[in-house]
């Protein structure tokens, strides 16, 4: 048998305790099944007087994360420190340079650096894993990078942001406003004290940069996503969504054009019968369509036990001796994804208005719709007094909810379309967009 | 860059013409994705002068398989002929005897000759992959050799065959017969003319000991899971199921239990709210409950495309260099499963008796149900004259339909509690007993 793949650990949170002791639990049965034994043989952290209910005895300790990814006695380096710059990411270039493979949670530091440290990988001869980063207990990487080489791909779209999806779900079921849910997300630990990585859509764009260089060969670049998050959706697009058929989800999107990779992140509104609306709470799912088959893998995005089993897969690989390029393809190759041109997206788009009540209205807005041959596949006018006015007295002056969807058309046509009736003044407030995703 | 890894394929159906058009068509990538080019180089089929849609000029033929399987020009022989004895399997020995590493599509093979092929192979140093094998196009295998190694196991349940899933969702969607619904599924090419290989469950069990066998180390074996098919499953079945908040599948179930693994095929009622509950038409589905994660893979389970391209994944992880044992533990440590006991098997019951209308009735099925100490979570007893009594007329002698869902009991409780049911004369026809599944 092969001598031990000896680990060296940088951060001991909830992940990296995780892994320490899923290491220990798994021993004999990892070195039965890859044929190799693994080790942990050192781990870095700030506070070493901290209880971290893992066994850490016999473990040399570095206080430097940096000197642990130096140190020669290592094999693989696994970076659970975080962050896109500081010490993760000298941890990682001091590893990569001393020989190591590393495997790492850090979707940040790979969405923003992965081209860099992919090419240092490859010129060492030295791997970079992170089915962590993405999806958490989702195989998503895995089944990108391994399973799917027959298929070209067309679409991978995902629930990556269990934040995002728990409050949408909680609005949907409860009848619930963002805010109220986004108050319970926190105190739930669904959320940070500052939710703006996750509820606009930062987190998902970070996960998508990832899975678009896996899937079509285009280097990870958060700056070349649209990004809408989710604090415009209220329960009236909600309950909406439910008479028409779909359900909202916050989805990253990388889609295959013509010309080039569309990667986009917004609220979007999914048929009901897609597994992916079936996705409650904080699950995470991700939908990939190749043009030989066409998968949908449900499980749990974050929490320590799915991501140290994350962690703990590709550890396993290695142990294996698989190995293969960070990202699936050379770096060197890797495409400059092309800044996101939103404006050009086409599609169904799900259009609330909040329209004046009086004569000519409705007319003219679908004068406006057809100025840019836009053809509506619905609409929907909601009497006042609905639920979703609440308990105000009604009057002449409140507005009527419409609600339009269309076929196939562009994202400029549309955007044209309402600064048209907003001229007209016809609508009270500010309309809602949300995309369709369809088949 | 390394030599080309050099194919033989056995058998030009449409899956193995698949693969043959999938490796010519993503023969750059592959190369550029795994580091080494991948080279159909011979392939054998009974009739040479069939057309197949696909380019065979250059290759050598072969009208013998097993003589393919025993060239010493190839590295990887592809067998995808079918049938677990006669050429199929001597062509696989013959492989492994010449040192190739096999790919195959061949569940019943494996099920029947896993353990000592898997013996063999490792003795030779060779592997044996058949990610095709399992839920076609869906990277079962993968994610339970690989990615989830530092997961115990609990449970691996999955609609692991189209046709019946088929014919269960158009029963419940258009309120057809098993019989029409077979009938239509034969029509298009989802059912054979024989359909007892699929509807009776042996497809099922041939998968199940598969997923057994990577999921908690046991011997692949059918003789040793409990099956049921589909054929006794009536429209009167999936509206109860309906009604209380269920669907009816059916699952090949491997769960671990306190001494053993329980193995079982048979239909099954499943929370709507599942991801697998949701899951139509021909679609497999694959639910994985690990220590870490819980996992849901929804895809293809067949068709040429599908297994087309998991036969390409596991020949893209041989260029990549990934070995490993063929169930992800050597066969020698591969335990027997044991015979199922489903006597023993513990769970809630959904049981539908045809209840004679006449005083007494009731109480006497509560009566025996007290007797085995089996507490009911819910009774539901439909008037005589609803929808699935047709249009006859109604009469004081028609049983009406009287359904009970258990709380967890055991099988032998429940088989005992009907037929001191039946002694009493109280059920008109024989009772229809589907086992629960729940978290």
């Amino acid at each position: 048998m092969a001598p031990p793949l000896k680990i060296g650990i940088a951060g001991l949170g909830t992940v990296g305790a995780g892994v320490v002791r899923m290491l220990a639990r798994r021993k004999d049965e990892i070195a039965a099944r890859t044929g190799r034994a693994v080790e942990v043989v050192a781990v870095s952290a700030r506070d070493p007087s901290r209880n971290r209910d893992c066994d850490l005895s016999g473990l040399r300790w570095f206080d430097d994360a940096v000197a642990l990814a130096g140190d020669p006695e290592i094999d693989v380096f696994v970076e659970l420190i975080g962050g896109h710059e500081g010490v993760a990411k000298a941890a990682v270039e001091v590893a990569i340079a001393a020989g190591h493979t590393v495997v790492t949670a850090n979707k940040a530091l790979l969405a923003h650096h992965g081209v860099t440290l992919a090419s240092a990988a490859e010129a060492k001869g030295v791997g970079i894993r992170f089915e962590a980063a993405v999806a958490g207990g989702i195989p998503v990487i895995k089944t990108l990078r391994e399973a799917l080489l027959g298929n070209r791909i067309a679409r991978v779209s995902g629930i990556l942001n269990g934040t995002c999806n728990y409050i949408l779900t909680r609005m949907r079921d409860e009848g619930l406003s963002f805010e109220s849910c986004l108050d319970q997300a926190q105190k739930l630990g669904y959320a940070e004290a500052d939710p703006t990585f996750d509820v606009d859509g930062f987190d998902t764009a970070h996960k998508l940069s990832l899975l678009a260089a896996l899937a079509f060969g285009v280097q990870p670049d958060p700056d070349a996503i649209h990004v809408e998050g989710i604090r415009s959706i209220t329960l009236a697009d909600l309950e909406a969504a439910d008479e028409l058929g779909y359900r909202i989800k916050l989805l990253g999107v990388a889609a295959r054009t013509e010309s080039t990779v569309e990667l986009r992140v917004h609220p979007t509104m999914v048929p009901k019968h897609w597994p992916i609306a079936q996705v409650s709470g904080v699950t995470n799912a991700v939908a990939i369509d190749g043009d030989a088959v066409a998968l949908t893998l449900v499980g749990p995005g974050a929490g320590s036990d799915a991501t140290a089993s994350a962690v703990v897969g590709d550890i396993c690989d290695l142990a294996s001796g698989s190995s293969g390029t960070p990202f699936g393809w050379r770096a060197e190759t890797l495409r400059p994804a092309g800044k996101a041109a939103i404006q050009r997206h086409e599609g169904g788009y799900y259009i609330r208005l909040a329209a004046v009540d009086r004569p000519g209205t409705a007319a003219a807005i679908a004068r406006h719709m057809a100025e840019q041959n836009i053809s509506l596949e619905s609409i929907m006018q909601h009497r006042r007094g609905r639920p979703h006015g609440g308990d105000r007295a009604e009057s002449a002056e409140d507005p009527a909810p419409v609600v339009l969807i269309t076929y196939a058309t562009n994202e400029d046509a549309v955007r044209r379309a309402i600064a048209a009736i907003e001229i007209d003044g016809v609508i009270a407030l500010p309309p809602q967009v949300i995309r369709i995703e369809k088949d």
